[in-house]
């Protein structure tokens, strides 16, 4: 990695830390029970992905990050909420997360389902008001991003993509489950970790000031950048080691999930993968932003190693 | 009940059934085996207590219906989020709600988290989004709604009271769980079921055009009802029948929770109720709400038999 973008990296993470260290509600406004569960699991560690993006998309149309940092903020919350539910032994009962046992280990599975419902609510109380200010344009542009991450975030996104994923290719409760075709794997991940990265990219975006063209050219690169996050972290957990990634691998394998590499081998899902950065450079340079920081966040999305 | 009384709650909820109806997201944006699962909550009845709140307390600052049915129909969208969640064997292991089964035991524990996490998150996403208006007015007065139902519903609000609720008493994960005292018993209910009430009033208010004095009035009014809410509850979990109730009663009393009957018996509890009602009307009262359906509401919360 160019060590000036790993600089950047750094420089991103500790802004976005000490901002969602003073979003999270604490006593006497909230009891300390939940208040402590979600600042476990939200101070984990984790790549920060969603939020750097939804900065660099602010900045790449010209916004300031400041006007973007509540809702990259925000986004952070609901992605921390998804891992705590995604966690739970009704779902995909995994114990470990980041290197560390998962919140419904710590707390229990009710404190961990409410630490998860206080995250996703917060994020929308952050939203609503932050940044504050009474400019007409700045309010049009937070109800726009609420209802862009509210729908990236729901279950026309991302809850209907686990939903699709823990349902094993079932389209109703009556249908047993069936193997994802690559269509229907492809689809239900467009859901389940497309649709926030997207929504990431477009709140910035939006927050920033872009207009609707440049928006939209965002919005399909970030597809692009979406889907290869999910082609890298299948491979991942094939050949990823437990400690690099801090969670358990190989599960999805032993699940017998569909994956792309399951699907397509693992040489080809990497070759997949770097087609969908060729794409997302694509739809940038065609409205202008081939030398914003998109571009290199795109690269990392498809060379790191956790 | 006064008839006409009745009939104005007749109307409200078909009114509001409707609304419900053409809100929830349905294939093929959303698979339809989590849209099932949130439209089995959703439409299993219920009073429309909080929709029909926030209806009444447009009105009564002069606002349309139509102005808060978003806000009403997203408070009961998140109100039965919660009911689903609360219903989970990790916090109640409820298997019976308005006579019918839970929603976990008909479609398992995973999607029925997974079906309340979407009915939040699209309570947020009806509220950016409708009443569509492209006027500043209309603007501040939905983000200030989306800000004021957030930290309801929130880790400061109902999530935090049904935490400390779960914890029975302790108010952190390394404290045995104790009897609540009366003071705590009361802070707890003003979380976990006097948040969402207040909100739905204010929701009204705000969004009916109400001023802040006036708005401030409704907010305290409501806050006495909810509390009234909350304790009638508690005496028709002793004294209501299983079949008008459509749920399991007693259950308070054999896990040995402290309830306003069990700390004050069941005739003081009463009166307490009525005390609220009477307080809640003298704060309508005095920004000139005396004669608004709020008052009829009132009385129809502490009166009610289900």
């Amino acid at each position: 990695m160019d060590p000036r973008f790993n600089d950047y990296l750094h420089a991103r993470r500790a802004e976005i830390e000490a901002a969602l260290a003073a979003v999270l509600p604490s006593p006497p406004d909230c009891p300390a029970i939940v208040a402590d569960a979600m600042k476990y699991s939200l101070t984990a560690g984790g790549k920060r992905l969603r939020p750097i993006l939804c900065l660099a998309s602010a900045e790449a149309v010209g916004g300031a990050r400041a006007e973007a940092m509540p809702a990259a903020c925000a986004i952070e919350l609901i992605h921390t909420y998804s891992l705590i539910h995604d966690d739970l032994p009704a779902m995909d009962n995994d114990t470990m997360r980041r290197g560390r046992p998962t919140l419904h280990v710590v707390v229990g599975e009710g404190m961990a389902i409410l630490a998860g419902d206080g995250l996703l609510t917060e994020a929308f109380a952050l939203m609503a008001r932050a940044p504050e200010s009474s400019d007409p344009v700045v309010c049009t542009r937070k109800l726009h991003v609420i209802g862009v991450v509210a729908r990236a975030a729901g279950a026309c996104g991302m809850v209907g993509g686990q939903a699709l994923d823990l349902a094993g290719g079932a389209s109703t409760a009556q249908e047993p489950p069936t193997p994802m075709t690559a269509d229907e794997l492809r689809a239900m991940h467009a859901r389940k970790t497309g649709a926030l990265i997207r929504a990431a990219a477009v709140a910035g975006g939006v927050m920033g000031g872009g207009d609707d063209r440049v928006i939209a050219g965002i919005d399909l690169a970030a597809t692009e950048l979406g889907l290869a996050f999910q082609i890298i972290d299948d491979i991942l957990d094939v050949e990823g080691a437990p400690g690099t990634l801090g969670k358990t691998t190989g599960k999805d394998a032993a699940a017998g999930k569909a994956t792309y590499p399951a699907l397509y081998g693992v040489s080809t899902a990497r070759a997949m993968a770097a087609a969908c950065l060729d794409r997302a450079e694509r739809h940038l340079e065609a409205v202008r932003l081939g030398d914003s920081r998109l571009i290199d966040i795109g690269r990392w999305i498809v060379d790191r190693s956790n």
